[in-house]
């Protein structure tokens, strides 16, 4: 029997999962919709032949829902995955998992007394096929011990209600997880630095692009570019540099084309298109868990917790531009 | 309901697309395996919750199969297909479609009378992302005008079983379908080159590489490079010359490395690597039609039909060396 | 002392030459220039301090001039560099040596009763490091033996006076030339196939493109697609296919953008830009030859009659689409 | 008349310059050479006509040399830059200018004294082709205001004399001069961060790759890998990343091949190989200035001096790990 899905949020992430939903994952289908707009909710739940709840708790409680999907804003995935654990279904959340370490912390306290393994975080870059190329040249010392890696995370343009903290909470926290996902190992430090500024599509108190260094346990250095104005596309790049050897994310253009503007090839314009593939695995991965009644993989709650207490050393330079060490507790036995 | 499918031929590429049933493609499970080779059905079977069949007949005409999957060799397609129509269900067929003309005549006719389209071909490149970006360009007439194609196809090494006919029945097949369908017009003429022959990994009375020449109704001359033993990899090459502008298919790495061998990417080693998308779309099209009891879509059996004559030709230029034209009859209604 | 050169035919490509003389080339100096157009040929005398002609073989026999670089049009060539070898004075001609083969024998008698090489004919691309890489692969044997090659020839448009022969004897000789010089081996039938045409920006008589292909004494097929109104640049291609391994020739901008239109880079636009550095390369070579007082190397007179007899089949091609054979007497021994 | 030239200092890079003269600079030969190793200096002489000196100062005043050469090490450059300009003859001086700022300072006096420049500096990298199409998108404003930069410069192994010091003094002086030229900015700032570190080519004490991050008088900031120990080649990359668009450096292979270990292309082994370019316009447009009597033109001696003071920043860096400011005086009228 299909995975019956109940779907929390509505908004663009929302509606991309329930489009991926139909066309592209196997054994599940979503039963339950819940938006707080109560129209939304109705019209997408007539749509797809789901039930509508305008209510989290209640979708969480319904006996027609055997794991929950969370496309909501950070602000209330707390309250709406402890009422998972509390029944006991299996919760997908996309990140941030909480805008807080501590909130993250609640959640992990509460799924070590549920005592195994009951969410996947949205950190979808750990399912992208040329990351994972990247892992193997790591894990098989191919390049030799990785001793540095040079990232870039470019969009287009920022969305109107991006503030210069999403900068770091919303925009780097996918390289602190890939980065952890790629070396297995911790980052110790974060400092910002900031450079010139883009001027002519942000608004004046916002600085943009910053290049933020991280330090791991072993002494990689990573230093990642966030520049979420740069206008021509999203553009995603990552190089590993070994004792010996490098590797690096190719573009992936399908064709290119000779003009009398020159040789060109597309650049992806969203996370959508570029990560399609990355997003259809991780609800894949999600939904065969559920399904083969596993205990969840992929980014844990764990891992959301670390990039929230790595965020807020990162949030700290940005005011002060200084290196600020990250202090983790020890890792709990449910997530070694 | 999921769509309940019966898989005819448990040999390489029918294991492939059984897992591909598994893992990938939405509102269909395989309820029923047939193969000649007992033990083999039997075993699938098992382990797939799947009824045994030995008898193709008897799975297409369970009530437990609502569209049939043939994957068998290409001798026993035609009545397979024509069982299938009879009793009125859909049916996905692999390539070729028949091993000659007359065959594939036979299927026309039946599915004219049955009066709407049952067969979806396996010309999986329709469905390959790079090739539909060709297509786009060709379509919109960015090129200008199509002028010229190259093309090559290029295999690390030949099956054991391969024969020289089936360079053209086999290999060419793909290119002479993808042709059609990126220009949307006819092959009229088929002429076989044949260049120095590679001798250290092939027997003694087998030619390889060869180039084959195609000409289309607009005069669009192409040449195809089938070359099966290659050596290094799988490699697919399409250009498009326009009046104006040209457009190619892109090599697909995932990552680049730089070692002291000099910069490096793979190269996929198999069809099934480098058109894996391709496939997985190719069959849910089939799914998502039958799914949704819409008259089948994507190759026909008039192009299996059309396939089968320019390889006729194409057999005789093998012969001769000379340019032999392809005579058509007209389409019927049911494919235009 | 600087080897002093007779410049003769002041039009596109000696004016090109003339400026390479001043910037590039070491041990030479132009001591004078003949044009048939007195205005033009005292002009650039005045500019560069070099001697007007407008007879040649007055230039030819000058005692200021130590060498003769021959840039008029192929129609006179022949008497040129008669004059040239009658007093045993060095000459460097651009291609095509004649328009003939015939008039070409009559060189070669002359050069072999001279008893020792006295020209260089200009194939630039024998020069070009590229091409050189590509040969060094062929001879190393990387690739194992060469079975194919697969060859472009594209300009973005052609000058005024251009006529279908043409595209035989002054665009297609590169690749006749380079084909021998990759391969150590004659070409030993041509054939040509008219593909769609262009339309445009072509006059009604004109056919472009063609393809042409070559066998080689060992079976090597080639074809060469000429296109000299592709639109969009000056775009050379060369594919090897070996038993084991390819190579091919690679773009060579020397940036690439990221921009809203995609990602970049620029295309030559002319044969003067993307092989600057062979035709410097290719001039040196003759001086330096004739600074040291060793015979001439390079592309010989030989190569300018084979080139010619491979035309004269290309030629009968054009005209009824079949394959024509190339037959070459014995390769005179000064030319082995 | 050729210019005469006096070349100091025979050891690698001096060798490679003589061949240079001799082989691809216009307007220019050797014609005295100097070593403080007089069997050095007598064998090169021999076989190249030259006078042989061991004393700088004499071969600087002799009547036959026109132009001095300076290829010594750096202790000696400021000793030989003043006798040069002491007696008013142009000097090309390899980089770095002096070991320390305050030498440079003294040629700056007497350079300025003279009244007019007469030494040119060799940072080839102003000539090389890619960096000045980099320019060019950055000079005319192509990407938009320049904010960001990425360099890397990676050679396979240091030479056995190297020190921490000269991973600044020699190799990042590359990347200073070439930020300034790009930018026509200075740098303000300069700060050291030690990634972790290769070991196991690299003597204990000694610490690469190291990351150097400069910033300039308008903001952009610019950082830069140095790895002198990363095995696989000399790799030099470059990317401007401006408002609106990016520009970066591409690889220049000259071919690129298909084998069974994937797809290949060569990457550079020394800055003789990747630069080689650059090297010949550097040393030719010395000449082309001394062969018409133009001043000095390329890097200057207030380069030198200002690539010496940021350098001082940057080991002071490299002992504290702190942000360092770049304190220059006004710029000399001469040198504006």
């Amino acid at each position: 029997m299909a995975v019956r899905i109940g779907l929390i949020g509505l908004g663009m992430i929302g509606r991309d999962h329930l489009q991926r939903f139909q066309k592209v994952i196997v054994n599940a289908k979503v039963t339950a919709v819940c938006d707080i707009n109560s129209t939304v909710a109705n019209s997408i739940a007539q749509d797809t032949n789901a039930k509508p709840y305008t209510n989290a708790t209640d979708l969480v409680n319904s006996p027609d829902v055997d794991a929950i999907f969370i496309c909501s804003i950070g602000e209330v995935h707390k309250d709406q995955i402890l009422a998972s654990i509390a029944v006991g279904k299996p919760v997908f959340c996309e990140k941030p998992l909480t805008p807080t370490a501590s909130e993250a912390q609640e959640i992990i306290n509460a799924e070590t007394q549920h005592g195994s393994r009951l969410l996947q975080l949205g950190f979808m870059r750990r399912f992208d096929p040329g990351y994972l190329a990247l892992k193997e040249q790591i894990d098989s010392r191919a390049l030799g011990e990785t001793l540095l890696m040079h990232m870039a995370h470019r969009n287009p343009s920022m969305p109107g209600h991006f503030t210069q903290e999403k900068l770091i909470n919303d925009s780097a926290t996918h390289e602190i997880d890939i980065i952890r996902f790629l070396l297995d190992e911790d980052i110790v430090s974060v400092r910002i630095d900031k450079p010139r500024k883009q001027t002519p599509r942000v608004p004046g108190g916002f600085h943009d692009p910053l290049i933020v260094i991280f330090e791991t346990s072993s002494g990689v250095r990573v230093d990642d570019e966030l520049f979420v104005n740069c206008n021509y596309g999203y553009d995603i790049r990552c190089e590993v540099i070994g004792e010996n050897n490098t590797a690096e994310l190719n573009e992936q253009a399908l064709i290119s084309t000779r003009t009398a503007n020159g040789a060109g090839a597309r650049i992806a314009q969203s996370c959508m298109e570029r990560f399609a593939v990355a997003y259809g695995r991780e609800v894949q991965n999600f939904v065969d868990n559920v399904f083969n009644r596993r205990p969840m993989s992929g980014p844990s709650s764990w891992d959301g917790y670390v990039v929230a207490v790595v965020c807020d050393a990162g949030l700290r330079s940005l005011e002060d531009g200084q290196k600020h060490d990250v202090v983790l507790p020890e890792r709990p036995g449910l997530y070694r």
